[in-house]
């Protein structure tokens, strides 16, 4: 489909996620060529209700909860799906995977530790039986789109709270489109490579370069620059090492996909003297997937155990062989009712915590009147029990303004598309685009979901 | 003078710095001997008014301001002062000796760095003549307090957000008693030794172990731990390696005091390629200080300017080799009205700020109104001519719950004595010392100004 | 008991609500007689802990949860109880009598409305069986308390935030011990007498004075002046008045024992030609007491309905004879899991909500994160089902600064000593003491739970 | 000009007020005649800078310094200006009349208390010369715009924190552009006549209804609606009914040209037995213009005095005569550095404040930290001096979340242009138009300062 002077159409469906963090999805379309971006889970509207299991509901159920994006709105995208691109193993980016991607004929692009996650995704669904090809691309590749033989997706390298997270771009004769949802600007990221900010420079100055950028706001309000990995690693290792001398339970909790994360707990435990050992369902799957996919070198004898079983029969182990030689790491930072450090602070597990012993959370609460309500509760449990609290460790993986700012410059992108947010969270950063020269309807695009952007005409 | 049974009469009192941060001043009597630890300035109190110069003013109506502390109840104390015990030198520690140090007969004891500033101190003093000793002691070392034979004077080595900082600990018949203002606890400072836990545990054992224990519970209400000050360090690298490849101004600031941190500025602006060059009155007097007495090896060429004139001379080099070449590191983190910083975003200096230069926070503000309304208007004026803020690259020099809690652990008083704050500030720190078995009106003495603690009758 | 040169022993035992806002309960002891005020529960450290049911619960398990008063203290007063006083009829000041009333050989005296919901109390409790005797007394009335022919027991009246509130004062030859729990200085207070501000006066110069003054601390650090009920009257008029043109549904919560506004509820739905009608098991306990006892007029017609059955009946009828016509006024003001609100909102009842449905809180949400979390869950419902959310139309039932200041200016109490709250919330009513001459340790009592003060010996 | 199918063309320039509070202008163009909407001045733009004289200022430099709207954009309104149109008298919209209303050939049209006030700002005025005719429209009336015969210019009565304001109304042949800045839905005003919902109603079905609503989104966020002023003013009855029998000074401060408090504070003050009287330059503006105009039936006797010799005067009367017997309604509920309260608080007038005095702000503190800052000092000022503070009697001027609501069912607007607010204060008016069925894009028109939004083509 050629538009007006032999331009190729380029067009944008704001699908899901431009009113709420969650349940992410855009499509562009590049000709009669389409690329999804994302198709995520927003858990909390689940969770709102009582007893609901995703995993056996079907997906207009799921649309009307507000849970997956309502993707109805594709069918006034005139072109054909030819790829469904996840841009990294996060729920609120492909937990809808198992309820909308059966519906396209089209193969799932993702980097190696995001396609292994998708599988399992796909494995753990009970309702819709998505048999899409899965297809592996590493940061740095390319693939062609379609059959115009002019478009275009390639990944660049960038740094989130996540293992092998990229940002796609896609090429067209009209510009670079680049999906930029969700990253932190890390140079020293622990694991794997920094952010690829040479490449986004290039991308920013070659060919037509950039036609429209999308952009994830989560932190586009806070000032300044998100931390480095590195930063927090230097933070837990000041928490660590304050602690070595205690001889009793030390206990620890982080965002279980959060594999860097991880891995600085299993190290500094070893430097303190003690055997890391990873507990919780959440826990075992991550980090044996990271473990299986050589994205970690982990301890030949790192214990990671799921089934409640199996942690239970660990948690005898370790009060039988003396706590003061263990580092559990577990599930539990949000105070999730049924996760791991909930059932230890309500006494539901054979660990038992004494008068001193230590909790640390690497991890911030996420600010949500019912998660702050459930941690609260679980920290007050934990305490009743004698425990000391550490908590917010940790440093986000969305970028602040500063890294916004940086970005804009690298890239210049004709067109900027919030998303990841709310319109309250647009906000921000559509103010920083303005004071860098853009315009709101003209240059700067803020909309909600289910709408079309036309680009190219 | 021997209390009941032949015991020595031990008497706490707590004569500033119990009812607001800032004038601290303790008394410890021990028989017929008495010390004194800190005279400081309570700087708000002063500010609230319009012009008014400190320098010129008489002790009584800066009493009466609430300036500095209320000396006159040590009328009450039966002893002889033997020595006045800075712990370091921070103003509210130091700010009130040229008003208050004269009245006493006794030498100021106070290590090398601390003794510096309380010189600088007096120097600038126009109303009173202070004459008393100035005498180094360094921490680690110990000396003889009164006839008595029976009290000695030790300084035990601790961190905080300057150097040479240390906590006294009066050694008498019936214990010792621990002056424990203001430290963190810092196993890697960057600049010194780290925290002597080791001593305070061996004080905590040795003898009749620790009669009383007054404690800064500045963050007392503030979960975990307070970073170490190589965690601060790591972050402001992050910041600074984030900005390198910029080819404009970077300006930064911070606690002139804070030598660690002007010290990690001044390497990472070698690291980016850029000039470090101190600018206002007190960057050049703390560095200043901090050098020639050895406590840092800066680069040989690294200029300090406080004098208005020199400071804008070297903003008229700066513009003319190129802003690029250079990393200013002024006075102004609380936008103070006459500071450096403050000029700059005035545009008062001959230092041109264009859009994208960076402004580096490496400070947090002060929580309280006035200060927060100058701070927002300085950051405003910086913001309007285009400058991007960089802020809160920051640890506090305060303890923690955690930190507490350790030290509680280490020292296990008979009696604690909560101190820097005011009553709300104390609460949590009261809650701590419960839960471990202390009991308020038994050993736990909360206080305010101008009381008196007996101890041991 | 005489105390030295012919005085009689004045003791306070504090025993509950010293720690925390709940379990209230304060022994005064005046020579050989002994006056307990207020035995309360904590509801919150039950709720912490999964289906709990406290009226089968032993009192000694309650206690180590932290639900009621730790009264094994008792043993350490030497005299005899001679009067157990609750002070009003919320939870917090009556709730353990049921569990602790059965150990002491005395009646229970309390005002009309309080005495009949304490005989609830008791016949809802499972595990003890209390056989104490039920005395009623009104403000203005005094009694004898003891043999000593010396100590009188007077009760005067208050404004609260529940009807027949009281502040009880101990006449002894010492002086009175006044017990200021809970009050608001309200010269309008809707229904009731205005709170007897001159006889408290009185107490203050007749006599030897007021010996001991126990305030609740609840809101002594908020500025000014908690409003009069006539404030919030005024303002729920505005808001009702409002929606008085909306021909859907309307439905409004509140404190169910808040007798005051459920009463101005029931007056402005027929102001707007709706029908009042009350849904909820505690909204039918409180009005119905009330009415039986004519605090209350309510319109004959003015439905109760507590037991579910008869509740989701009303529900019917209403969704029958049309939402427009009624004005359901319910339980579920803070988001409590089974109040009815809760279940409107899981549509679970009869009740429909439509587009634009108005939902009244005539409440605040208590600052505590389950709380606010169960809070915010139970609006989200109610707004995913299209209901207009109007809130915070209250005022609180405690004394700010302004009214503190102004009851220390009418008693001139000897002593202080400041409950119902934590130390944090002590603070600010230590310092307006302070400003007034008061000293820490000296007239200021600041102490916690199971300590006891000798105010005269 | 006509449009397509001899449909009239219909554009808004939204000017400024469109990225902040403070400078408001709009311009609406009907055919060839352009009508615009408000002249304000944004002071805090102003306040930043030291020493600044707006009198003397030229429009260019306070349209630099973003204090007045930058107007060059009318220049793209191919139209001619037939009326400037404020639509109250609060400096954020006839601020900037004196500076660029001369530039129009058109008259000033206004209601009779708002036009007064212009004449004032004008006389004031130094650099320009604006002779513009001041035309009086009161509410309810309608006058003729150009010579099409089809557009005319309606005034609706409204509510707000100032007398005499109206929601102006141009009635076009493609429909109704109401803009409806700034109000609160007030149906008790205690001065003047309740909002005019019937004619809002009204205008929303009659001829083609609303074309265009342009909202004043201040308070969007806030949940449920703005109480009106009887409120607020029921609040401050019992605030000075508490103090009644105070026997010192009571000194209370509001916003000057808020004439419904003032009479408010003037009619309480006699009902407590002080003879009120108006100090300040602001205070005697507002109040004598109100009463001029016979808005206001003070009492003959009421002293106004704005010039600081005669205040000073004043207040010398007032401490001969006796504090008690008087009720000084002064500036500086902003704690404005020159204002008379803080003047008070800094001992420079002949008022002495005494131990116990009250000072009542019937005002809030408009958040912004500049503000904070100054108010919290001119609070410590007088608080030192011993005064107790009461504050935050008060009510917002500007709709909330259900008032929007509300005004959204009357006039059912084709399209909605959000104002008055910056992009975030947007965010939750966008919230709850889409909630309504609105499209950002479509019907909802998020725009900036400087564009043009085309309704009819």
């Amino acid at each position: 489909m050629l538009g007006n002077d032999q331009t190729m159409e380029i067009e944008i469906a704001t699908i899901g996620g431009y009113e709420e963090v969650g349940r992410q999805m855009t499509a562009v379309r590049a000709g009669d060529d389409v690329v999804v971006f994302d198709m995520g889970l927003n858990l909390s509207q689940v969770l709102i209700h009582d007893n609901v299991e995703t995993e056996k509901m079907h997906s207009l159920d799921l649309i009307d909860m507000g849970a997956i994006p309502d993707d109805r709105v594709m069918s006034d995208l005139e072109g054909d799906v030819q790829a469904i691109v996840p841009t990294h193993g996060h729920l609120d980016h492909i937990g809808a995977i198992s309820k909308l991607a059966h519906r396209y004929d089209a193969p799932i692009v993702a980097s190696p530790f995001t396609i292994e996650l998708v599988k399992q995704q796909i494995q753990g669904e009970n309702k819709f039986n998505v048999e899409n090809d899965l297809v592996k691309m590493s940061a740095g590749e390319t693939m062609s789109i379609g059959d115009s033989g002019e478009v275009d997706l390639e990944f660049v390298n960038v740094t989130h709270s996540i293992i092998d997270a990229i940002n796609p771009v896609l090429h067209t004769p009209e510009g670079a489109v680049v999906y930029g949802l969700d990253k932190r600007m890390d140079h020293t990221p622990v694991i794997g490579d920094p952010i690829d900010m040479d490449r986004f420079r290039e991308i920013g100055r070659e060919g037509e370069g950039v036609l429209a950028y999308i952009e994830d706001c989560t932190n586009a309000g806070r000032k300044g620059r998100t931390p480095s990995e590195s930063v927090a690693r230097r933070h837990l290792k000041d928490v660590m090492q304050s602690v070595e001398d205690y001889d009793g339970g030390i206990v620890a909790t982080t965002f279980s996909s959060h594999i860097a994360r991880v891995t600085s707990l299993v190290e500094f435990a070893q430097d303190i003297g003690r055997q890391p050992v990873l507990l919780g369902r959440s826990m075992e799957k991550y980090s044996g997937t990271a473990e299986r996919l050589n994205f970690v070198d982990f301890p030949d004898d790192l214990g990671m155990y799921g089934h409640r079983k199996s942690v239970d029969r660990t948690f005898k182990r370790i009060m039988k062989e003396g706590k003061e030689n263990f580092l559990p790491i577990v599930t539990g930072h949000q105070g999730e009712p049924r996760a791991m450090l909930t059932r230890m602070g309500r006494g539901e597990t054979p660990y038992e915590l004494d008068d001193g012993d230590k909790v640390i959370f690497s991890a911030r609460v996420i600010p949500e009147p019912t998660n702050e309500g459930q941690r609260y509760q679980s920290e007050k449990l934990l305490k009743m029990q004698g425990a000391r609290i550490y908590d917010d460790i940790h440093v986000s993986g969305h970028l602040r303004e500063e890294g916004h700012y940086q970005m804009l410059d690298a890239l210049q992108p004709k067109h900027v598309i919030p998303a990841h947010q709310n319109m309250k969270g647009f906000a921000p950063y559509v103010n920083l685009c303005e004071s860098q020269g853009y315009e709101l309807g003209r240059d700067i695009h803020v909309t909600s979901n289910g709408n079309m952007i036309q680009l190219v005409e």
